[in-house]
Parts: structure tokens; C-alpha cells; sequence
């Protein structure tokens, strides 16, 4: 592979920075890796995994001369991320982001922008329930798509640059406006890191069903809502804050179709329930055919008997 | 391993029968494996999988002789096995189902059983989203636990010898009253899989979103629900007629709390929104820790890098 962008600044050095920098070095994509985050501690384990070329817990410094700059926060502090770079960016600089939420970031950032730079907002929708800079690993974004939801009058050649960049990193890159981006996300993403999230909690606060029980008897459907439940809460609060209008609407719909499920549940409507169920199976369906999940059973979760 | 039961009859070989099926056998924990379904098709199959020494349509002749029947179709359907079987079980035989309901199962069997029988309703909480005899597979119920939910008077030694049958398969076994245990299955097994089939619904139903947007983008959270919302729909709209109660319950509480974090994100109090995400992720830890899923991230899912 060869260098797409002589240097590369990482403004924020979590699962997806850290990824970003393990495959930007195992493919050559620059010649030198800025990390910058701003908690001196997470800095020093970046270091000690030697994600980088350069260390700093500025990211003012950090993208003095970079000519790229991906900037992976969450995405309350897109803000205070711009206002701090932008007078030490060097024009004809790609700055770029990974932020869950598009018309919010784009609000917030694309204001600070000096106009001699390109700022293309994007999202791979790549990601584990890890975080921090141990979670990251090369082939993250491999086979994912990356959504860029480029503003009016972006730069055609800035494009076709960052596009080749996430190419690179095995990524299929893809473009909608951001206010679609965040309604396809709300349903896709937010709406179920939510109700995770909520459902969780519900069963930690029962009082007829002790907490071991709830560990113990997990496997029986509740395990698969845990992963999603262990997410990185800053990311998630932001992602809340951020796209509250779409995600309200999918949350008023969700609570609108359990009440017809729960009425059906109370008044024995077998059939308005089997013809749900039945539907759902197809979506499935689909989605381990468009090579979007494992088909295996289970998510391919190992078995007792593999290991004998 | 030893012969525990000369004879053991299936009523019903899907996932659970047919798994049972292949451990048996593996196992040697029989002379003979007798194998029932309704359907004369399903039948077919399991005879070309070769999971039994015996088929049969009838339920009524499958059991015949037998030591120890197991009971494994949709809890809806409890009532009419029992009622069929009946007349020809053998003194002294252990009855048992594999029913994921319990005070249900044993309303609708009970009263049919002959007094010279050991019924001793049961439920292993192993599984996966595939259903039918191609589905299961042998250890499925290794490391797995299973619930017994005894009748008051139900003799020792029988209890015993079902419980060793379980052992030898390599499941652990509990004990709790019937409606313990649908209240804690409405929790860790039911409510995840009818919250799964409902936000399934939703998004199927979306105008703004195409439902190819929600396949392909689907590896950002979705997909993880589509797999309890692909389980079998005649077992789960059964789950659902027959646990109704513990159900509703565990629905009200559910939509309580998601008023309350909706209600949170509309108002922007971000710091309710972080305490609940930051709690829920120390249920996934205990989860973890306690061998009830994998550590791997994202379930361990292969990764493309996996493969070169």
C-alpha cells in the first residue's frame, strides 16, 4: 500500500482511533501518526502500545502540519475539538470525523472551519462494545461501511482522497445527507443501544428476581442485550443528546408497537403475534444473506463440545 | 457412560428433541430411542438424520414401555400430549418436558398424568435462533443449566435418576417452585425475545428509512436483536399465551423505565442518562465472569482479518 496522507493526526485515541492507527501503520498509509488526547493516562497507554510516531495531550499541536485529521470523540466534545485545531490547521488539510451523529457534529464544527481546509464529516459504522485504546485492532472497518455526509460545495478531489483512505482500510464508503444519516442510524443503531441499555437496567432493578439469577439464567435471551449494555456511556449519552429529535420519534413508534403486542399478549391474540414473529424471522434472513451477520448459531459462540 | 434408561421416548424432535437425540445416543443413556412428531414430514427428516431406533406420527404409541418420555413441543400443544399419552405410560416411568413455562405446562399435563408415574416438569435454558431436527446438535446442553420445577409428593428416587440424565449431559440442575421460575424467565428469556421481535417490527415499518438501509447498516447494533427475533414463532407466541401474567409484568416495568431515559433524552439530563448506561455494564462483567458468555468482543464474532 502506498502513502495516502504524509501525516496523519488522531485526535482522540479510543476503539475506533486506536484501530485506526493499528491499520494505518500495517498498511502505510502515512509517515507519521500524531496521537493526541487530552487524559495524560490514556496518552501514556497509547504510547505504550505504540500507536504513534508523536504524543501529545494537545490537540492544537497535533495537527500542526497534518494532512489528515480524524477526529474520534465523543461527540459532545466535536466542539471543543474544533475551536482548538482550527487555527493550526494548514490549508488543504482533510479534516474528518468518526462521530455516531452527523447533523449535530456538522453544527458544531463546520462554524470553526477555516475555509482554505476540507471538512467532510464521515462514520464508519465499525465498532465492539470495547473501549479505550486497548479495544482498537487492525481489520475493524474491513467489509464496513463508512457514511460520509460531505457538506454543500465540499471539494471534489478532498472526497476522492478520503475516500481512498477508508478504502484502504477495507471499508465500503457510502454518501447521504446528515440529517438521513441520523434517522438511519436512530433505528439501525441508537434505538437499539437504548433499549439495551434499558433492559438491562429494568432486570437490575427487580425485587422478585435476585441479580444472580439474572447472571445464572442469562443465556436464556438476556446475554445477547449485555453486550450492547456495556458500551461506552460518554459515547452513548452524547449519541442521545446529539440526535435527540430522530431518536425520540423511533422511541415513540417502538413504545407504540409494544402496546399493541402487550394488548395482544393480554387479550390472547395468537394469531397478531405469530404474524409478527413470522415477519421478523425474514429480516433476519436477509441480513445474514447481504453478509451483514454470521449465520452460524448463536453469533458462532463457541460451544463446550468445540473445545474437546 | 452407562444405560440410564432402557427405553426413552421423544415426543417432538425439533431443536431441543433432536439435540437430546444426538446426546443420548453419544451418551449411550439408552437401549432404544423412540422418536414422535405429529408431522409426518418432520418425521421423514429426523428418520434421514437418524436420531431415533423407532418413529412414529403417534405420541400415544411412542411411549409405550417407555422408561422416560420427554416432552419437547410448543408449550401450547402440553395438554394434548399429556391426554394422548396418557393411557399407555408405564408404571414407574419418568414423564419430563422441556417446556420454557412451567406453571402452564403443569395446569394443562398434570391432571392427566396416572398416579403411577413420576411427572417432573423441567426446563433446560439452552437453545439457539434455529428450529427443527437439522437444528440440534450434540452438547448443545453441556455447561447449560436446567430448571426443575417439582410437584409437590413428586418421589426422590425419581427426581434422582432425572436429574443424573441431565448431569450426564452436562447440564447443572436447579430446583424452584413453577412460579419462581416464570417470573424469572419472563425476565432473562421472554421479555429480551419480545422486546427483539418488537424494535424487529419497527424497523420493518419505517417509511423513512428503507429496509434495505436497515440490513445493510445493520452490523451497527441491529443486527444482534434479528437473531431472537428469527426463533421459532409457534414456540414464542405459545411462551407468550402461557406466561402472560409474569409477562405483562415484566412489560410494565420495562415501558416505565424507558418513559423515565425517554424522558431524560427530551429534557437533556445527561447525568441520568450516563448513571444508567454506567451501571448496566457491570451486569455484562458479572455475566461474563460467571461463564455465562464470551469475553470475546462483539460475541467473538469472526473478524475478515481472521481469516488470512
Amino acid at each position: 500500500m502506498s502513502v495516502l496522507f504524509d501525516r496523519i493526526a488522531l485526535i482522540g485515541i479510543g476503539l475506533i482511533g486506536s484501530s485506526l492507527a493499528h491499520d494505518i501503520r500495517r498498511l502505510g498509509l502515512t509517515k507519521e501518526i500524531v496521537v493526541a488526547t487530552r487524559s495524560a493516562d490514556t496518552l501514556k497507554r497509547a504510547e505504550e502500545l505504540g500507536l504513534g510516531d508523536r504524543y501529545t495531550t494537545s490537540s492544537a499541536d497535533a495537527v500542526r502540519d497534518a494532512d489528515l485529521i480524524i477526529v474520534s470523540v465523543p461527540v459532545g466534545a466535536s466542539e471543543s475539538v474544533a475551536k482548538e485545531i482550527a487555527i493550526n490547521l494548514k490549508p488543504g488539510a482533510v479534516v474528518t470525523d468518526v462521530g455516531s451523529t452527523k447533523a449535530s457534529v456538522i453544527a458544531q464544527m463546520q462554524p470553526h472551519m477555516p475555509d482554505n481546509v476540507h471538512f467532510i464529516p464521515g462514520h464508519p459504522l465499525a465498532g465492539t462494545e470495547k473501549s479505550g485504546p486497548d479495544a482498537g485492532f487492525p481489520g475493524l472497518f474491513e467489509g464496513r461501511w463508512c457514511i460520509f455526509t460531505p457538506v454543500s460545495g465540499t471539494d471534489e478531489t478532498a472526497l476522492k482522497r478520503l475516500r481512498g483512505f477508508w478504502e484502504a482500510l477495507g471499508s465500503k464508503v457510502d454518501e447521504m445527507d446528515a440529517e438521513h444519516h441520523d434517522k438511519v442510524l436512530a433505528i439501525v443503531s441508537h434505538l437499539p443501544h437504548i433499549i439495551a441499555y434499558n433492559i438491562v437496567g429494568t432486570a437490575d432493578d427487580l425485587e422478585t428476581v435476585t441479580e444472580s439469577e439474572v447472571i445464572k439464567y442469562s443465556a436464556s435471551g438476556f446475554r445477547d442485550f449485555t453486550r450492547l449494555a456495556a458500551s461506552d456511556p460518554t459515547m452513548w449519552r452524547d449519541v442521545c443528546l446529539h440526535n435527540r429529535d430522530a431518536i425520540l420519534e423511533m422511541l415513540a413508534r417502538f413504545s407504540e408497537d409494544l402496546a399493541y403486542l402487550q394488548r395482544a399478549i393480554r387479550w390472547g391474540e395468537g394469531d397478531k403475534i405469530f404474524e409478527l414473529f413470522t415477519r421478523t424471522r425474514a429480516i433476519r434472513r436477509s441480513i445474514v444473506q447481504a453478509g451483514q451477520d454470521v449465520d452460524a448459531p448463536d453469533f458462532g459462540r463457541p460451544h463446550p463440545l468445540d473445545k474437546k
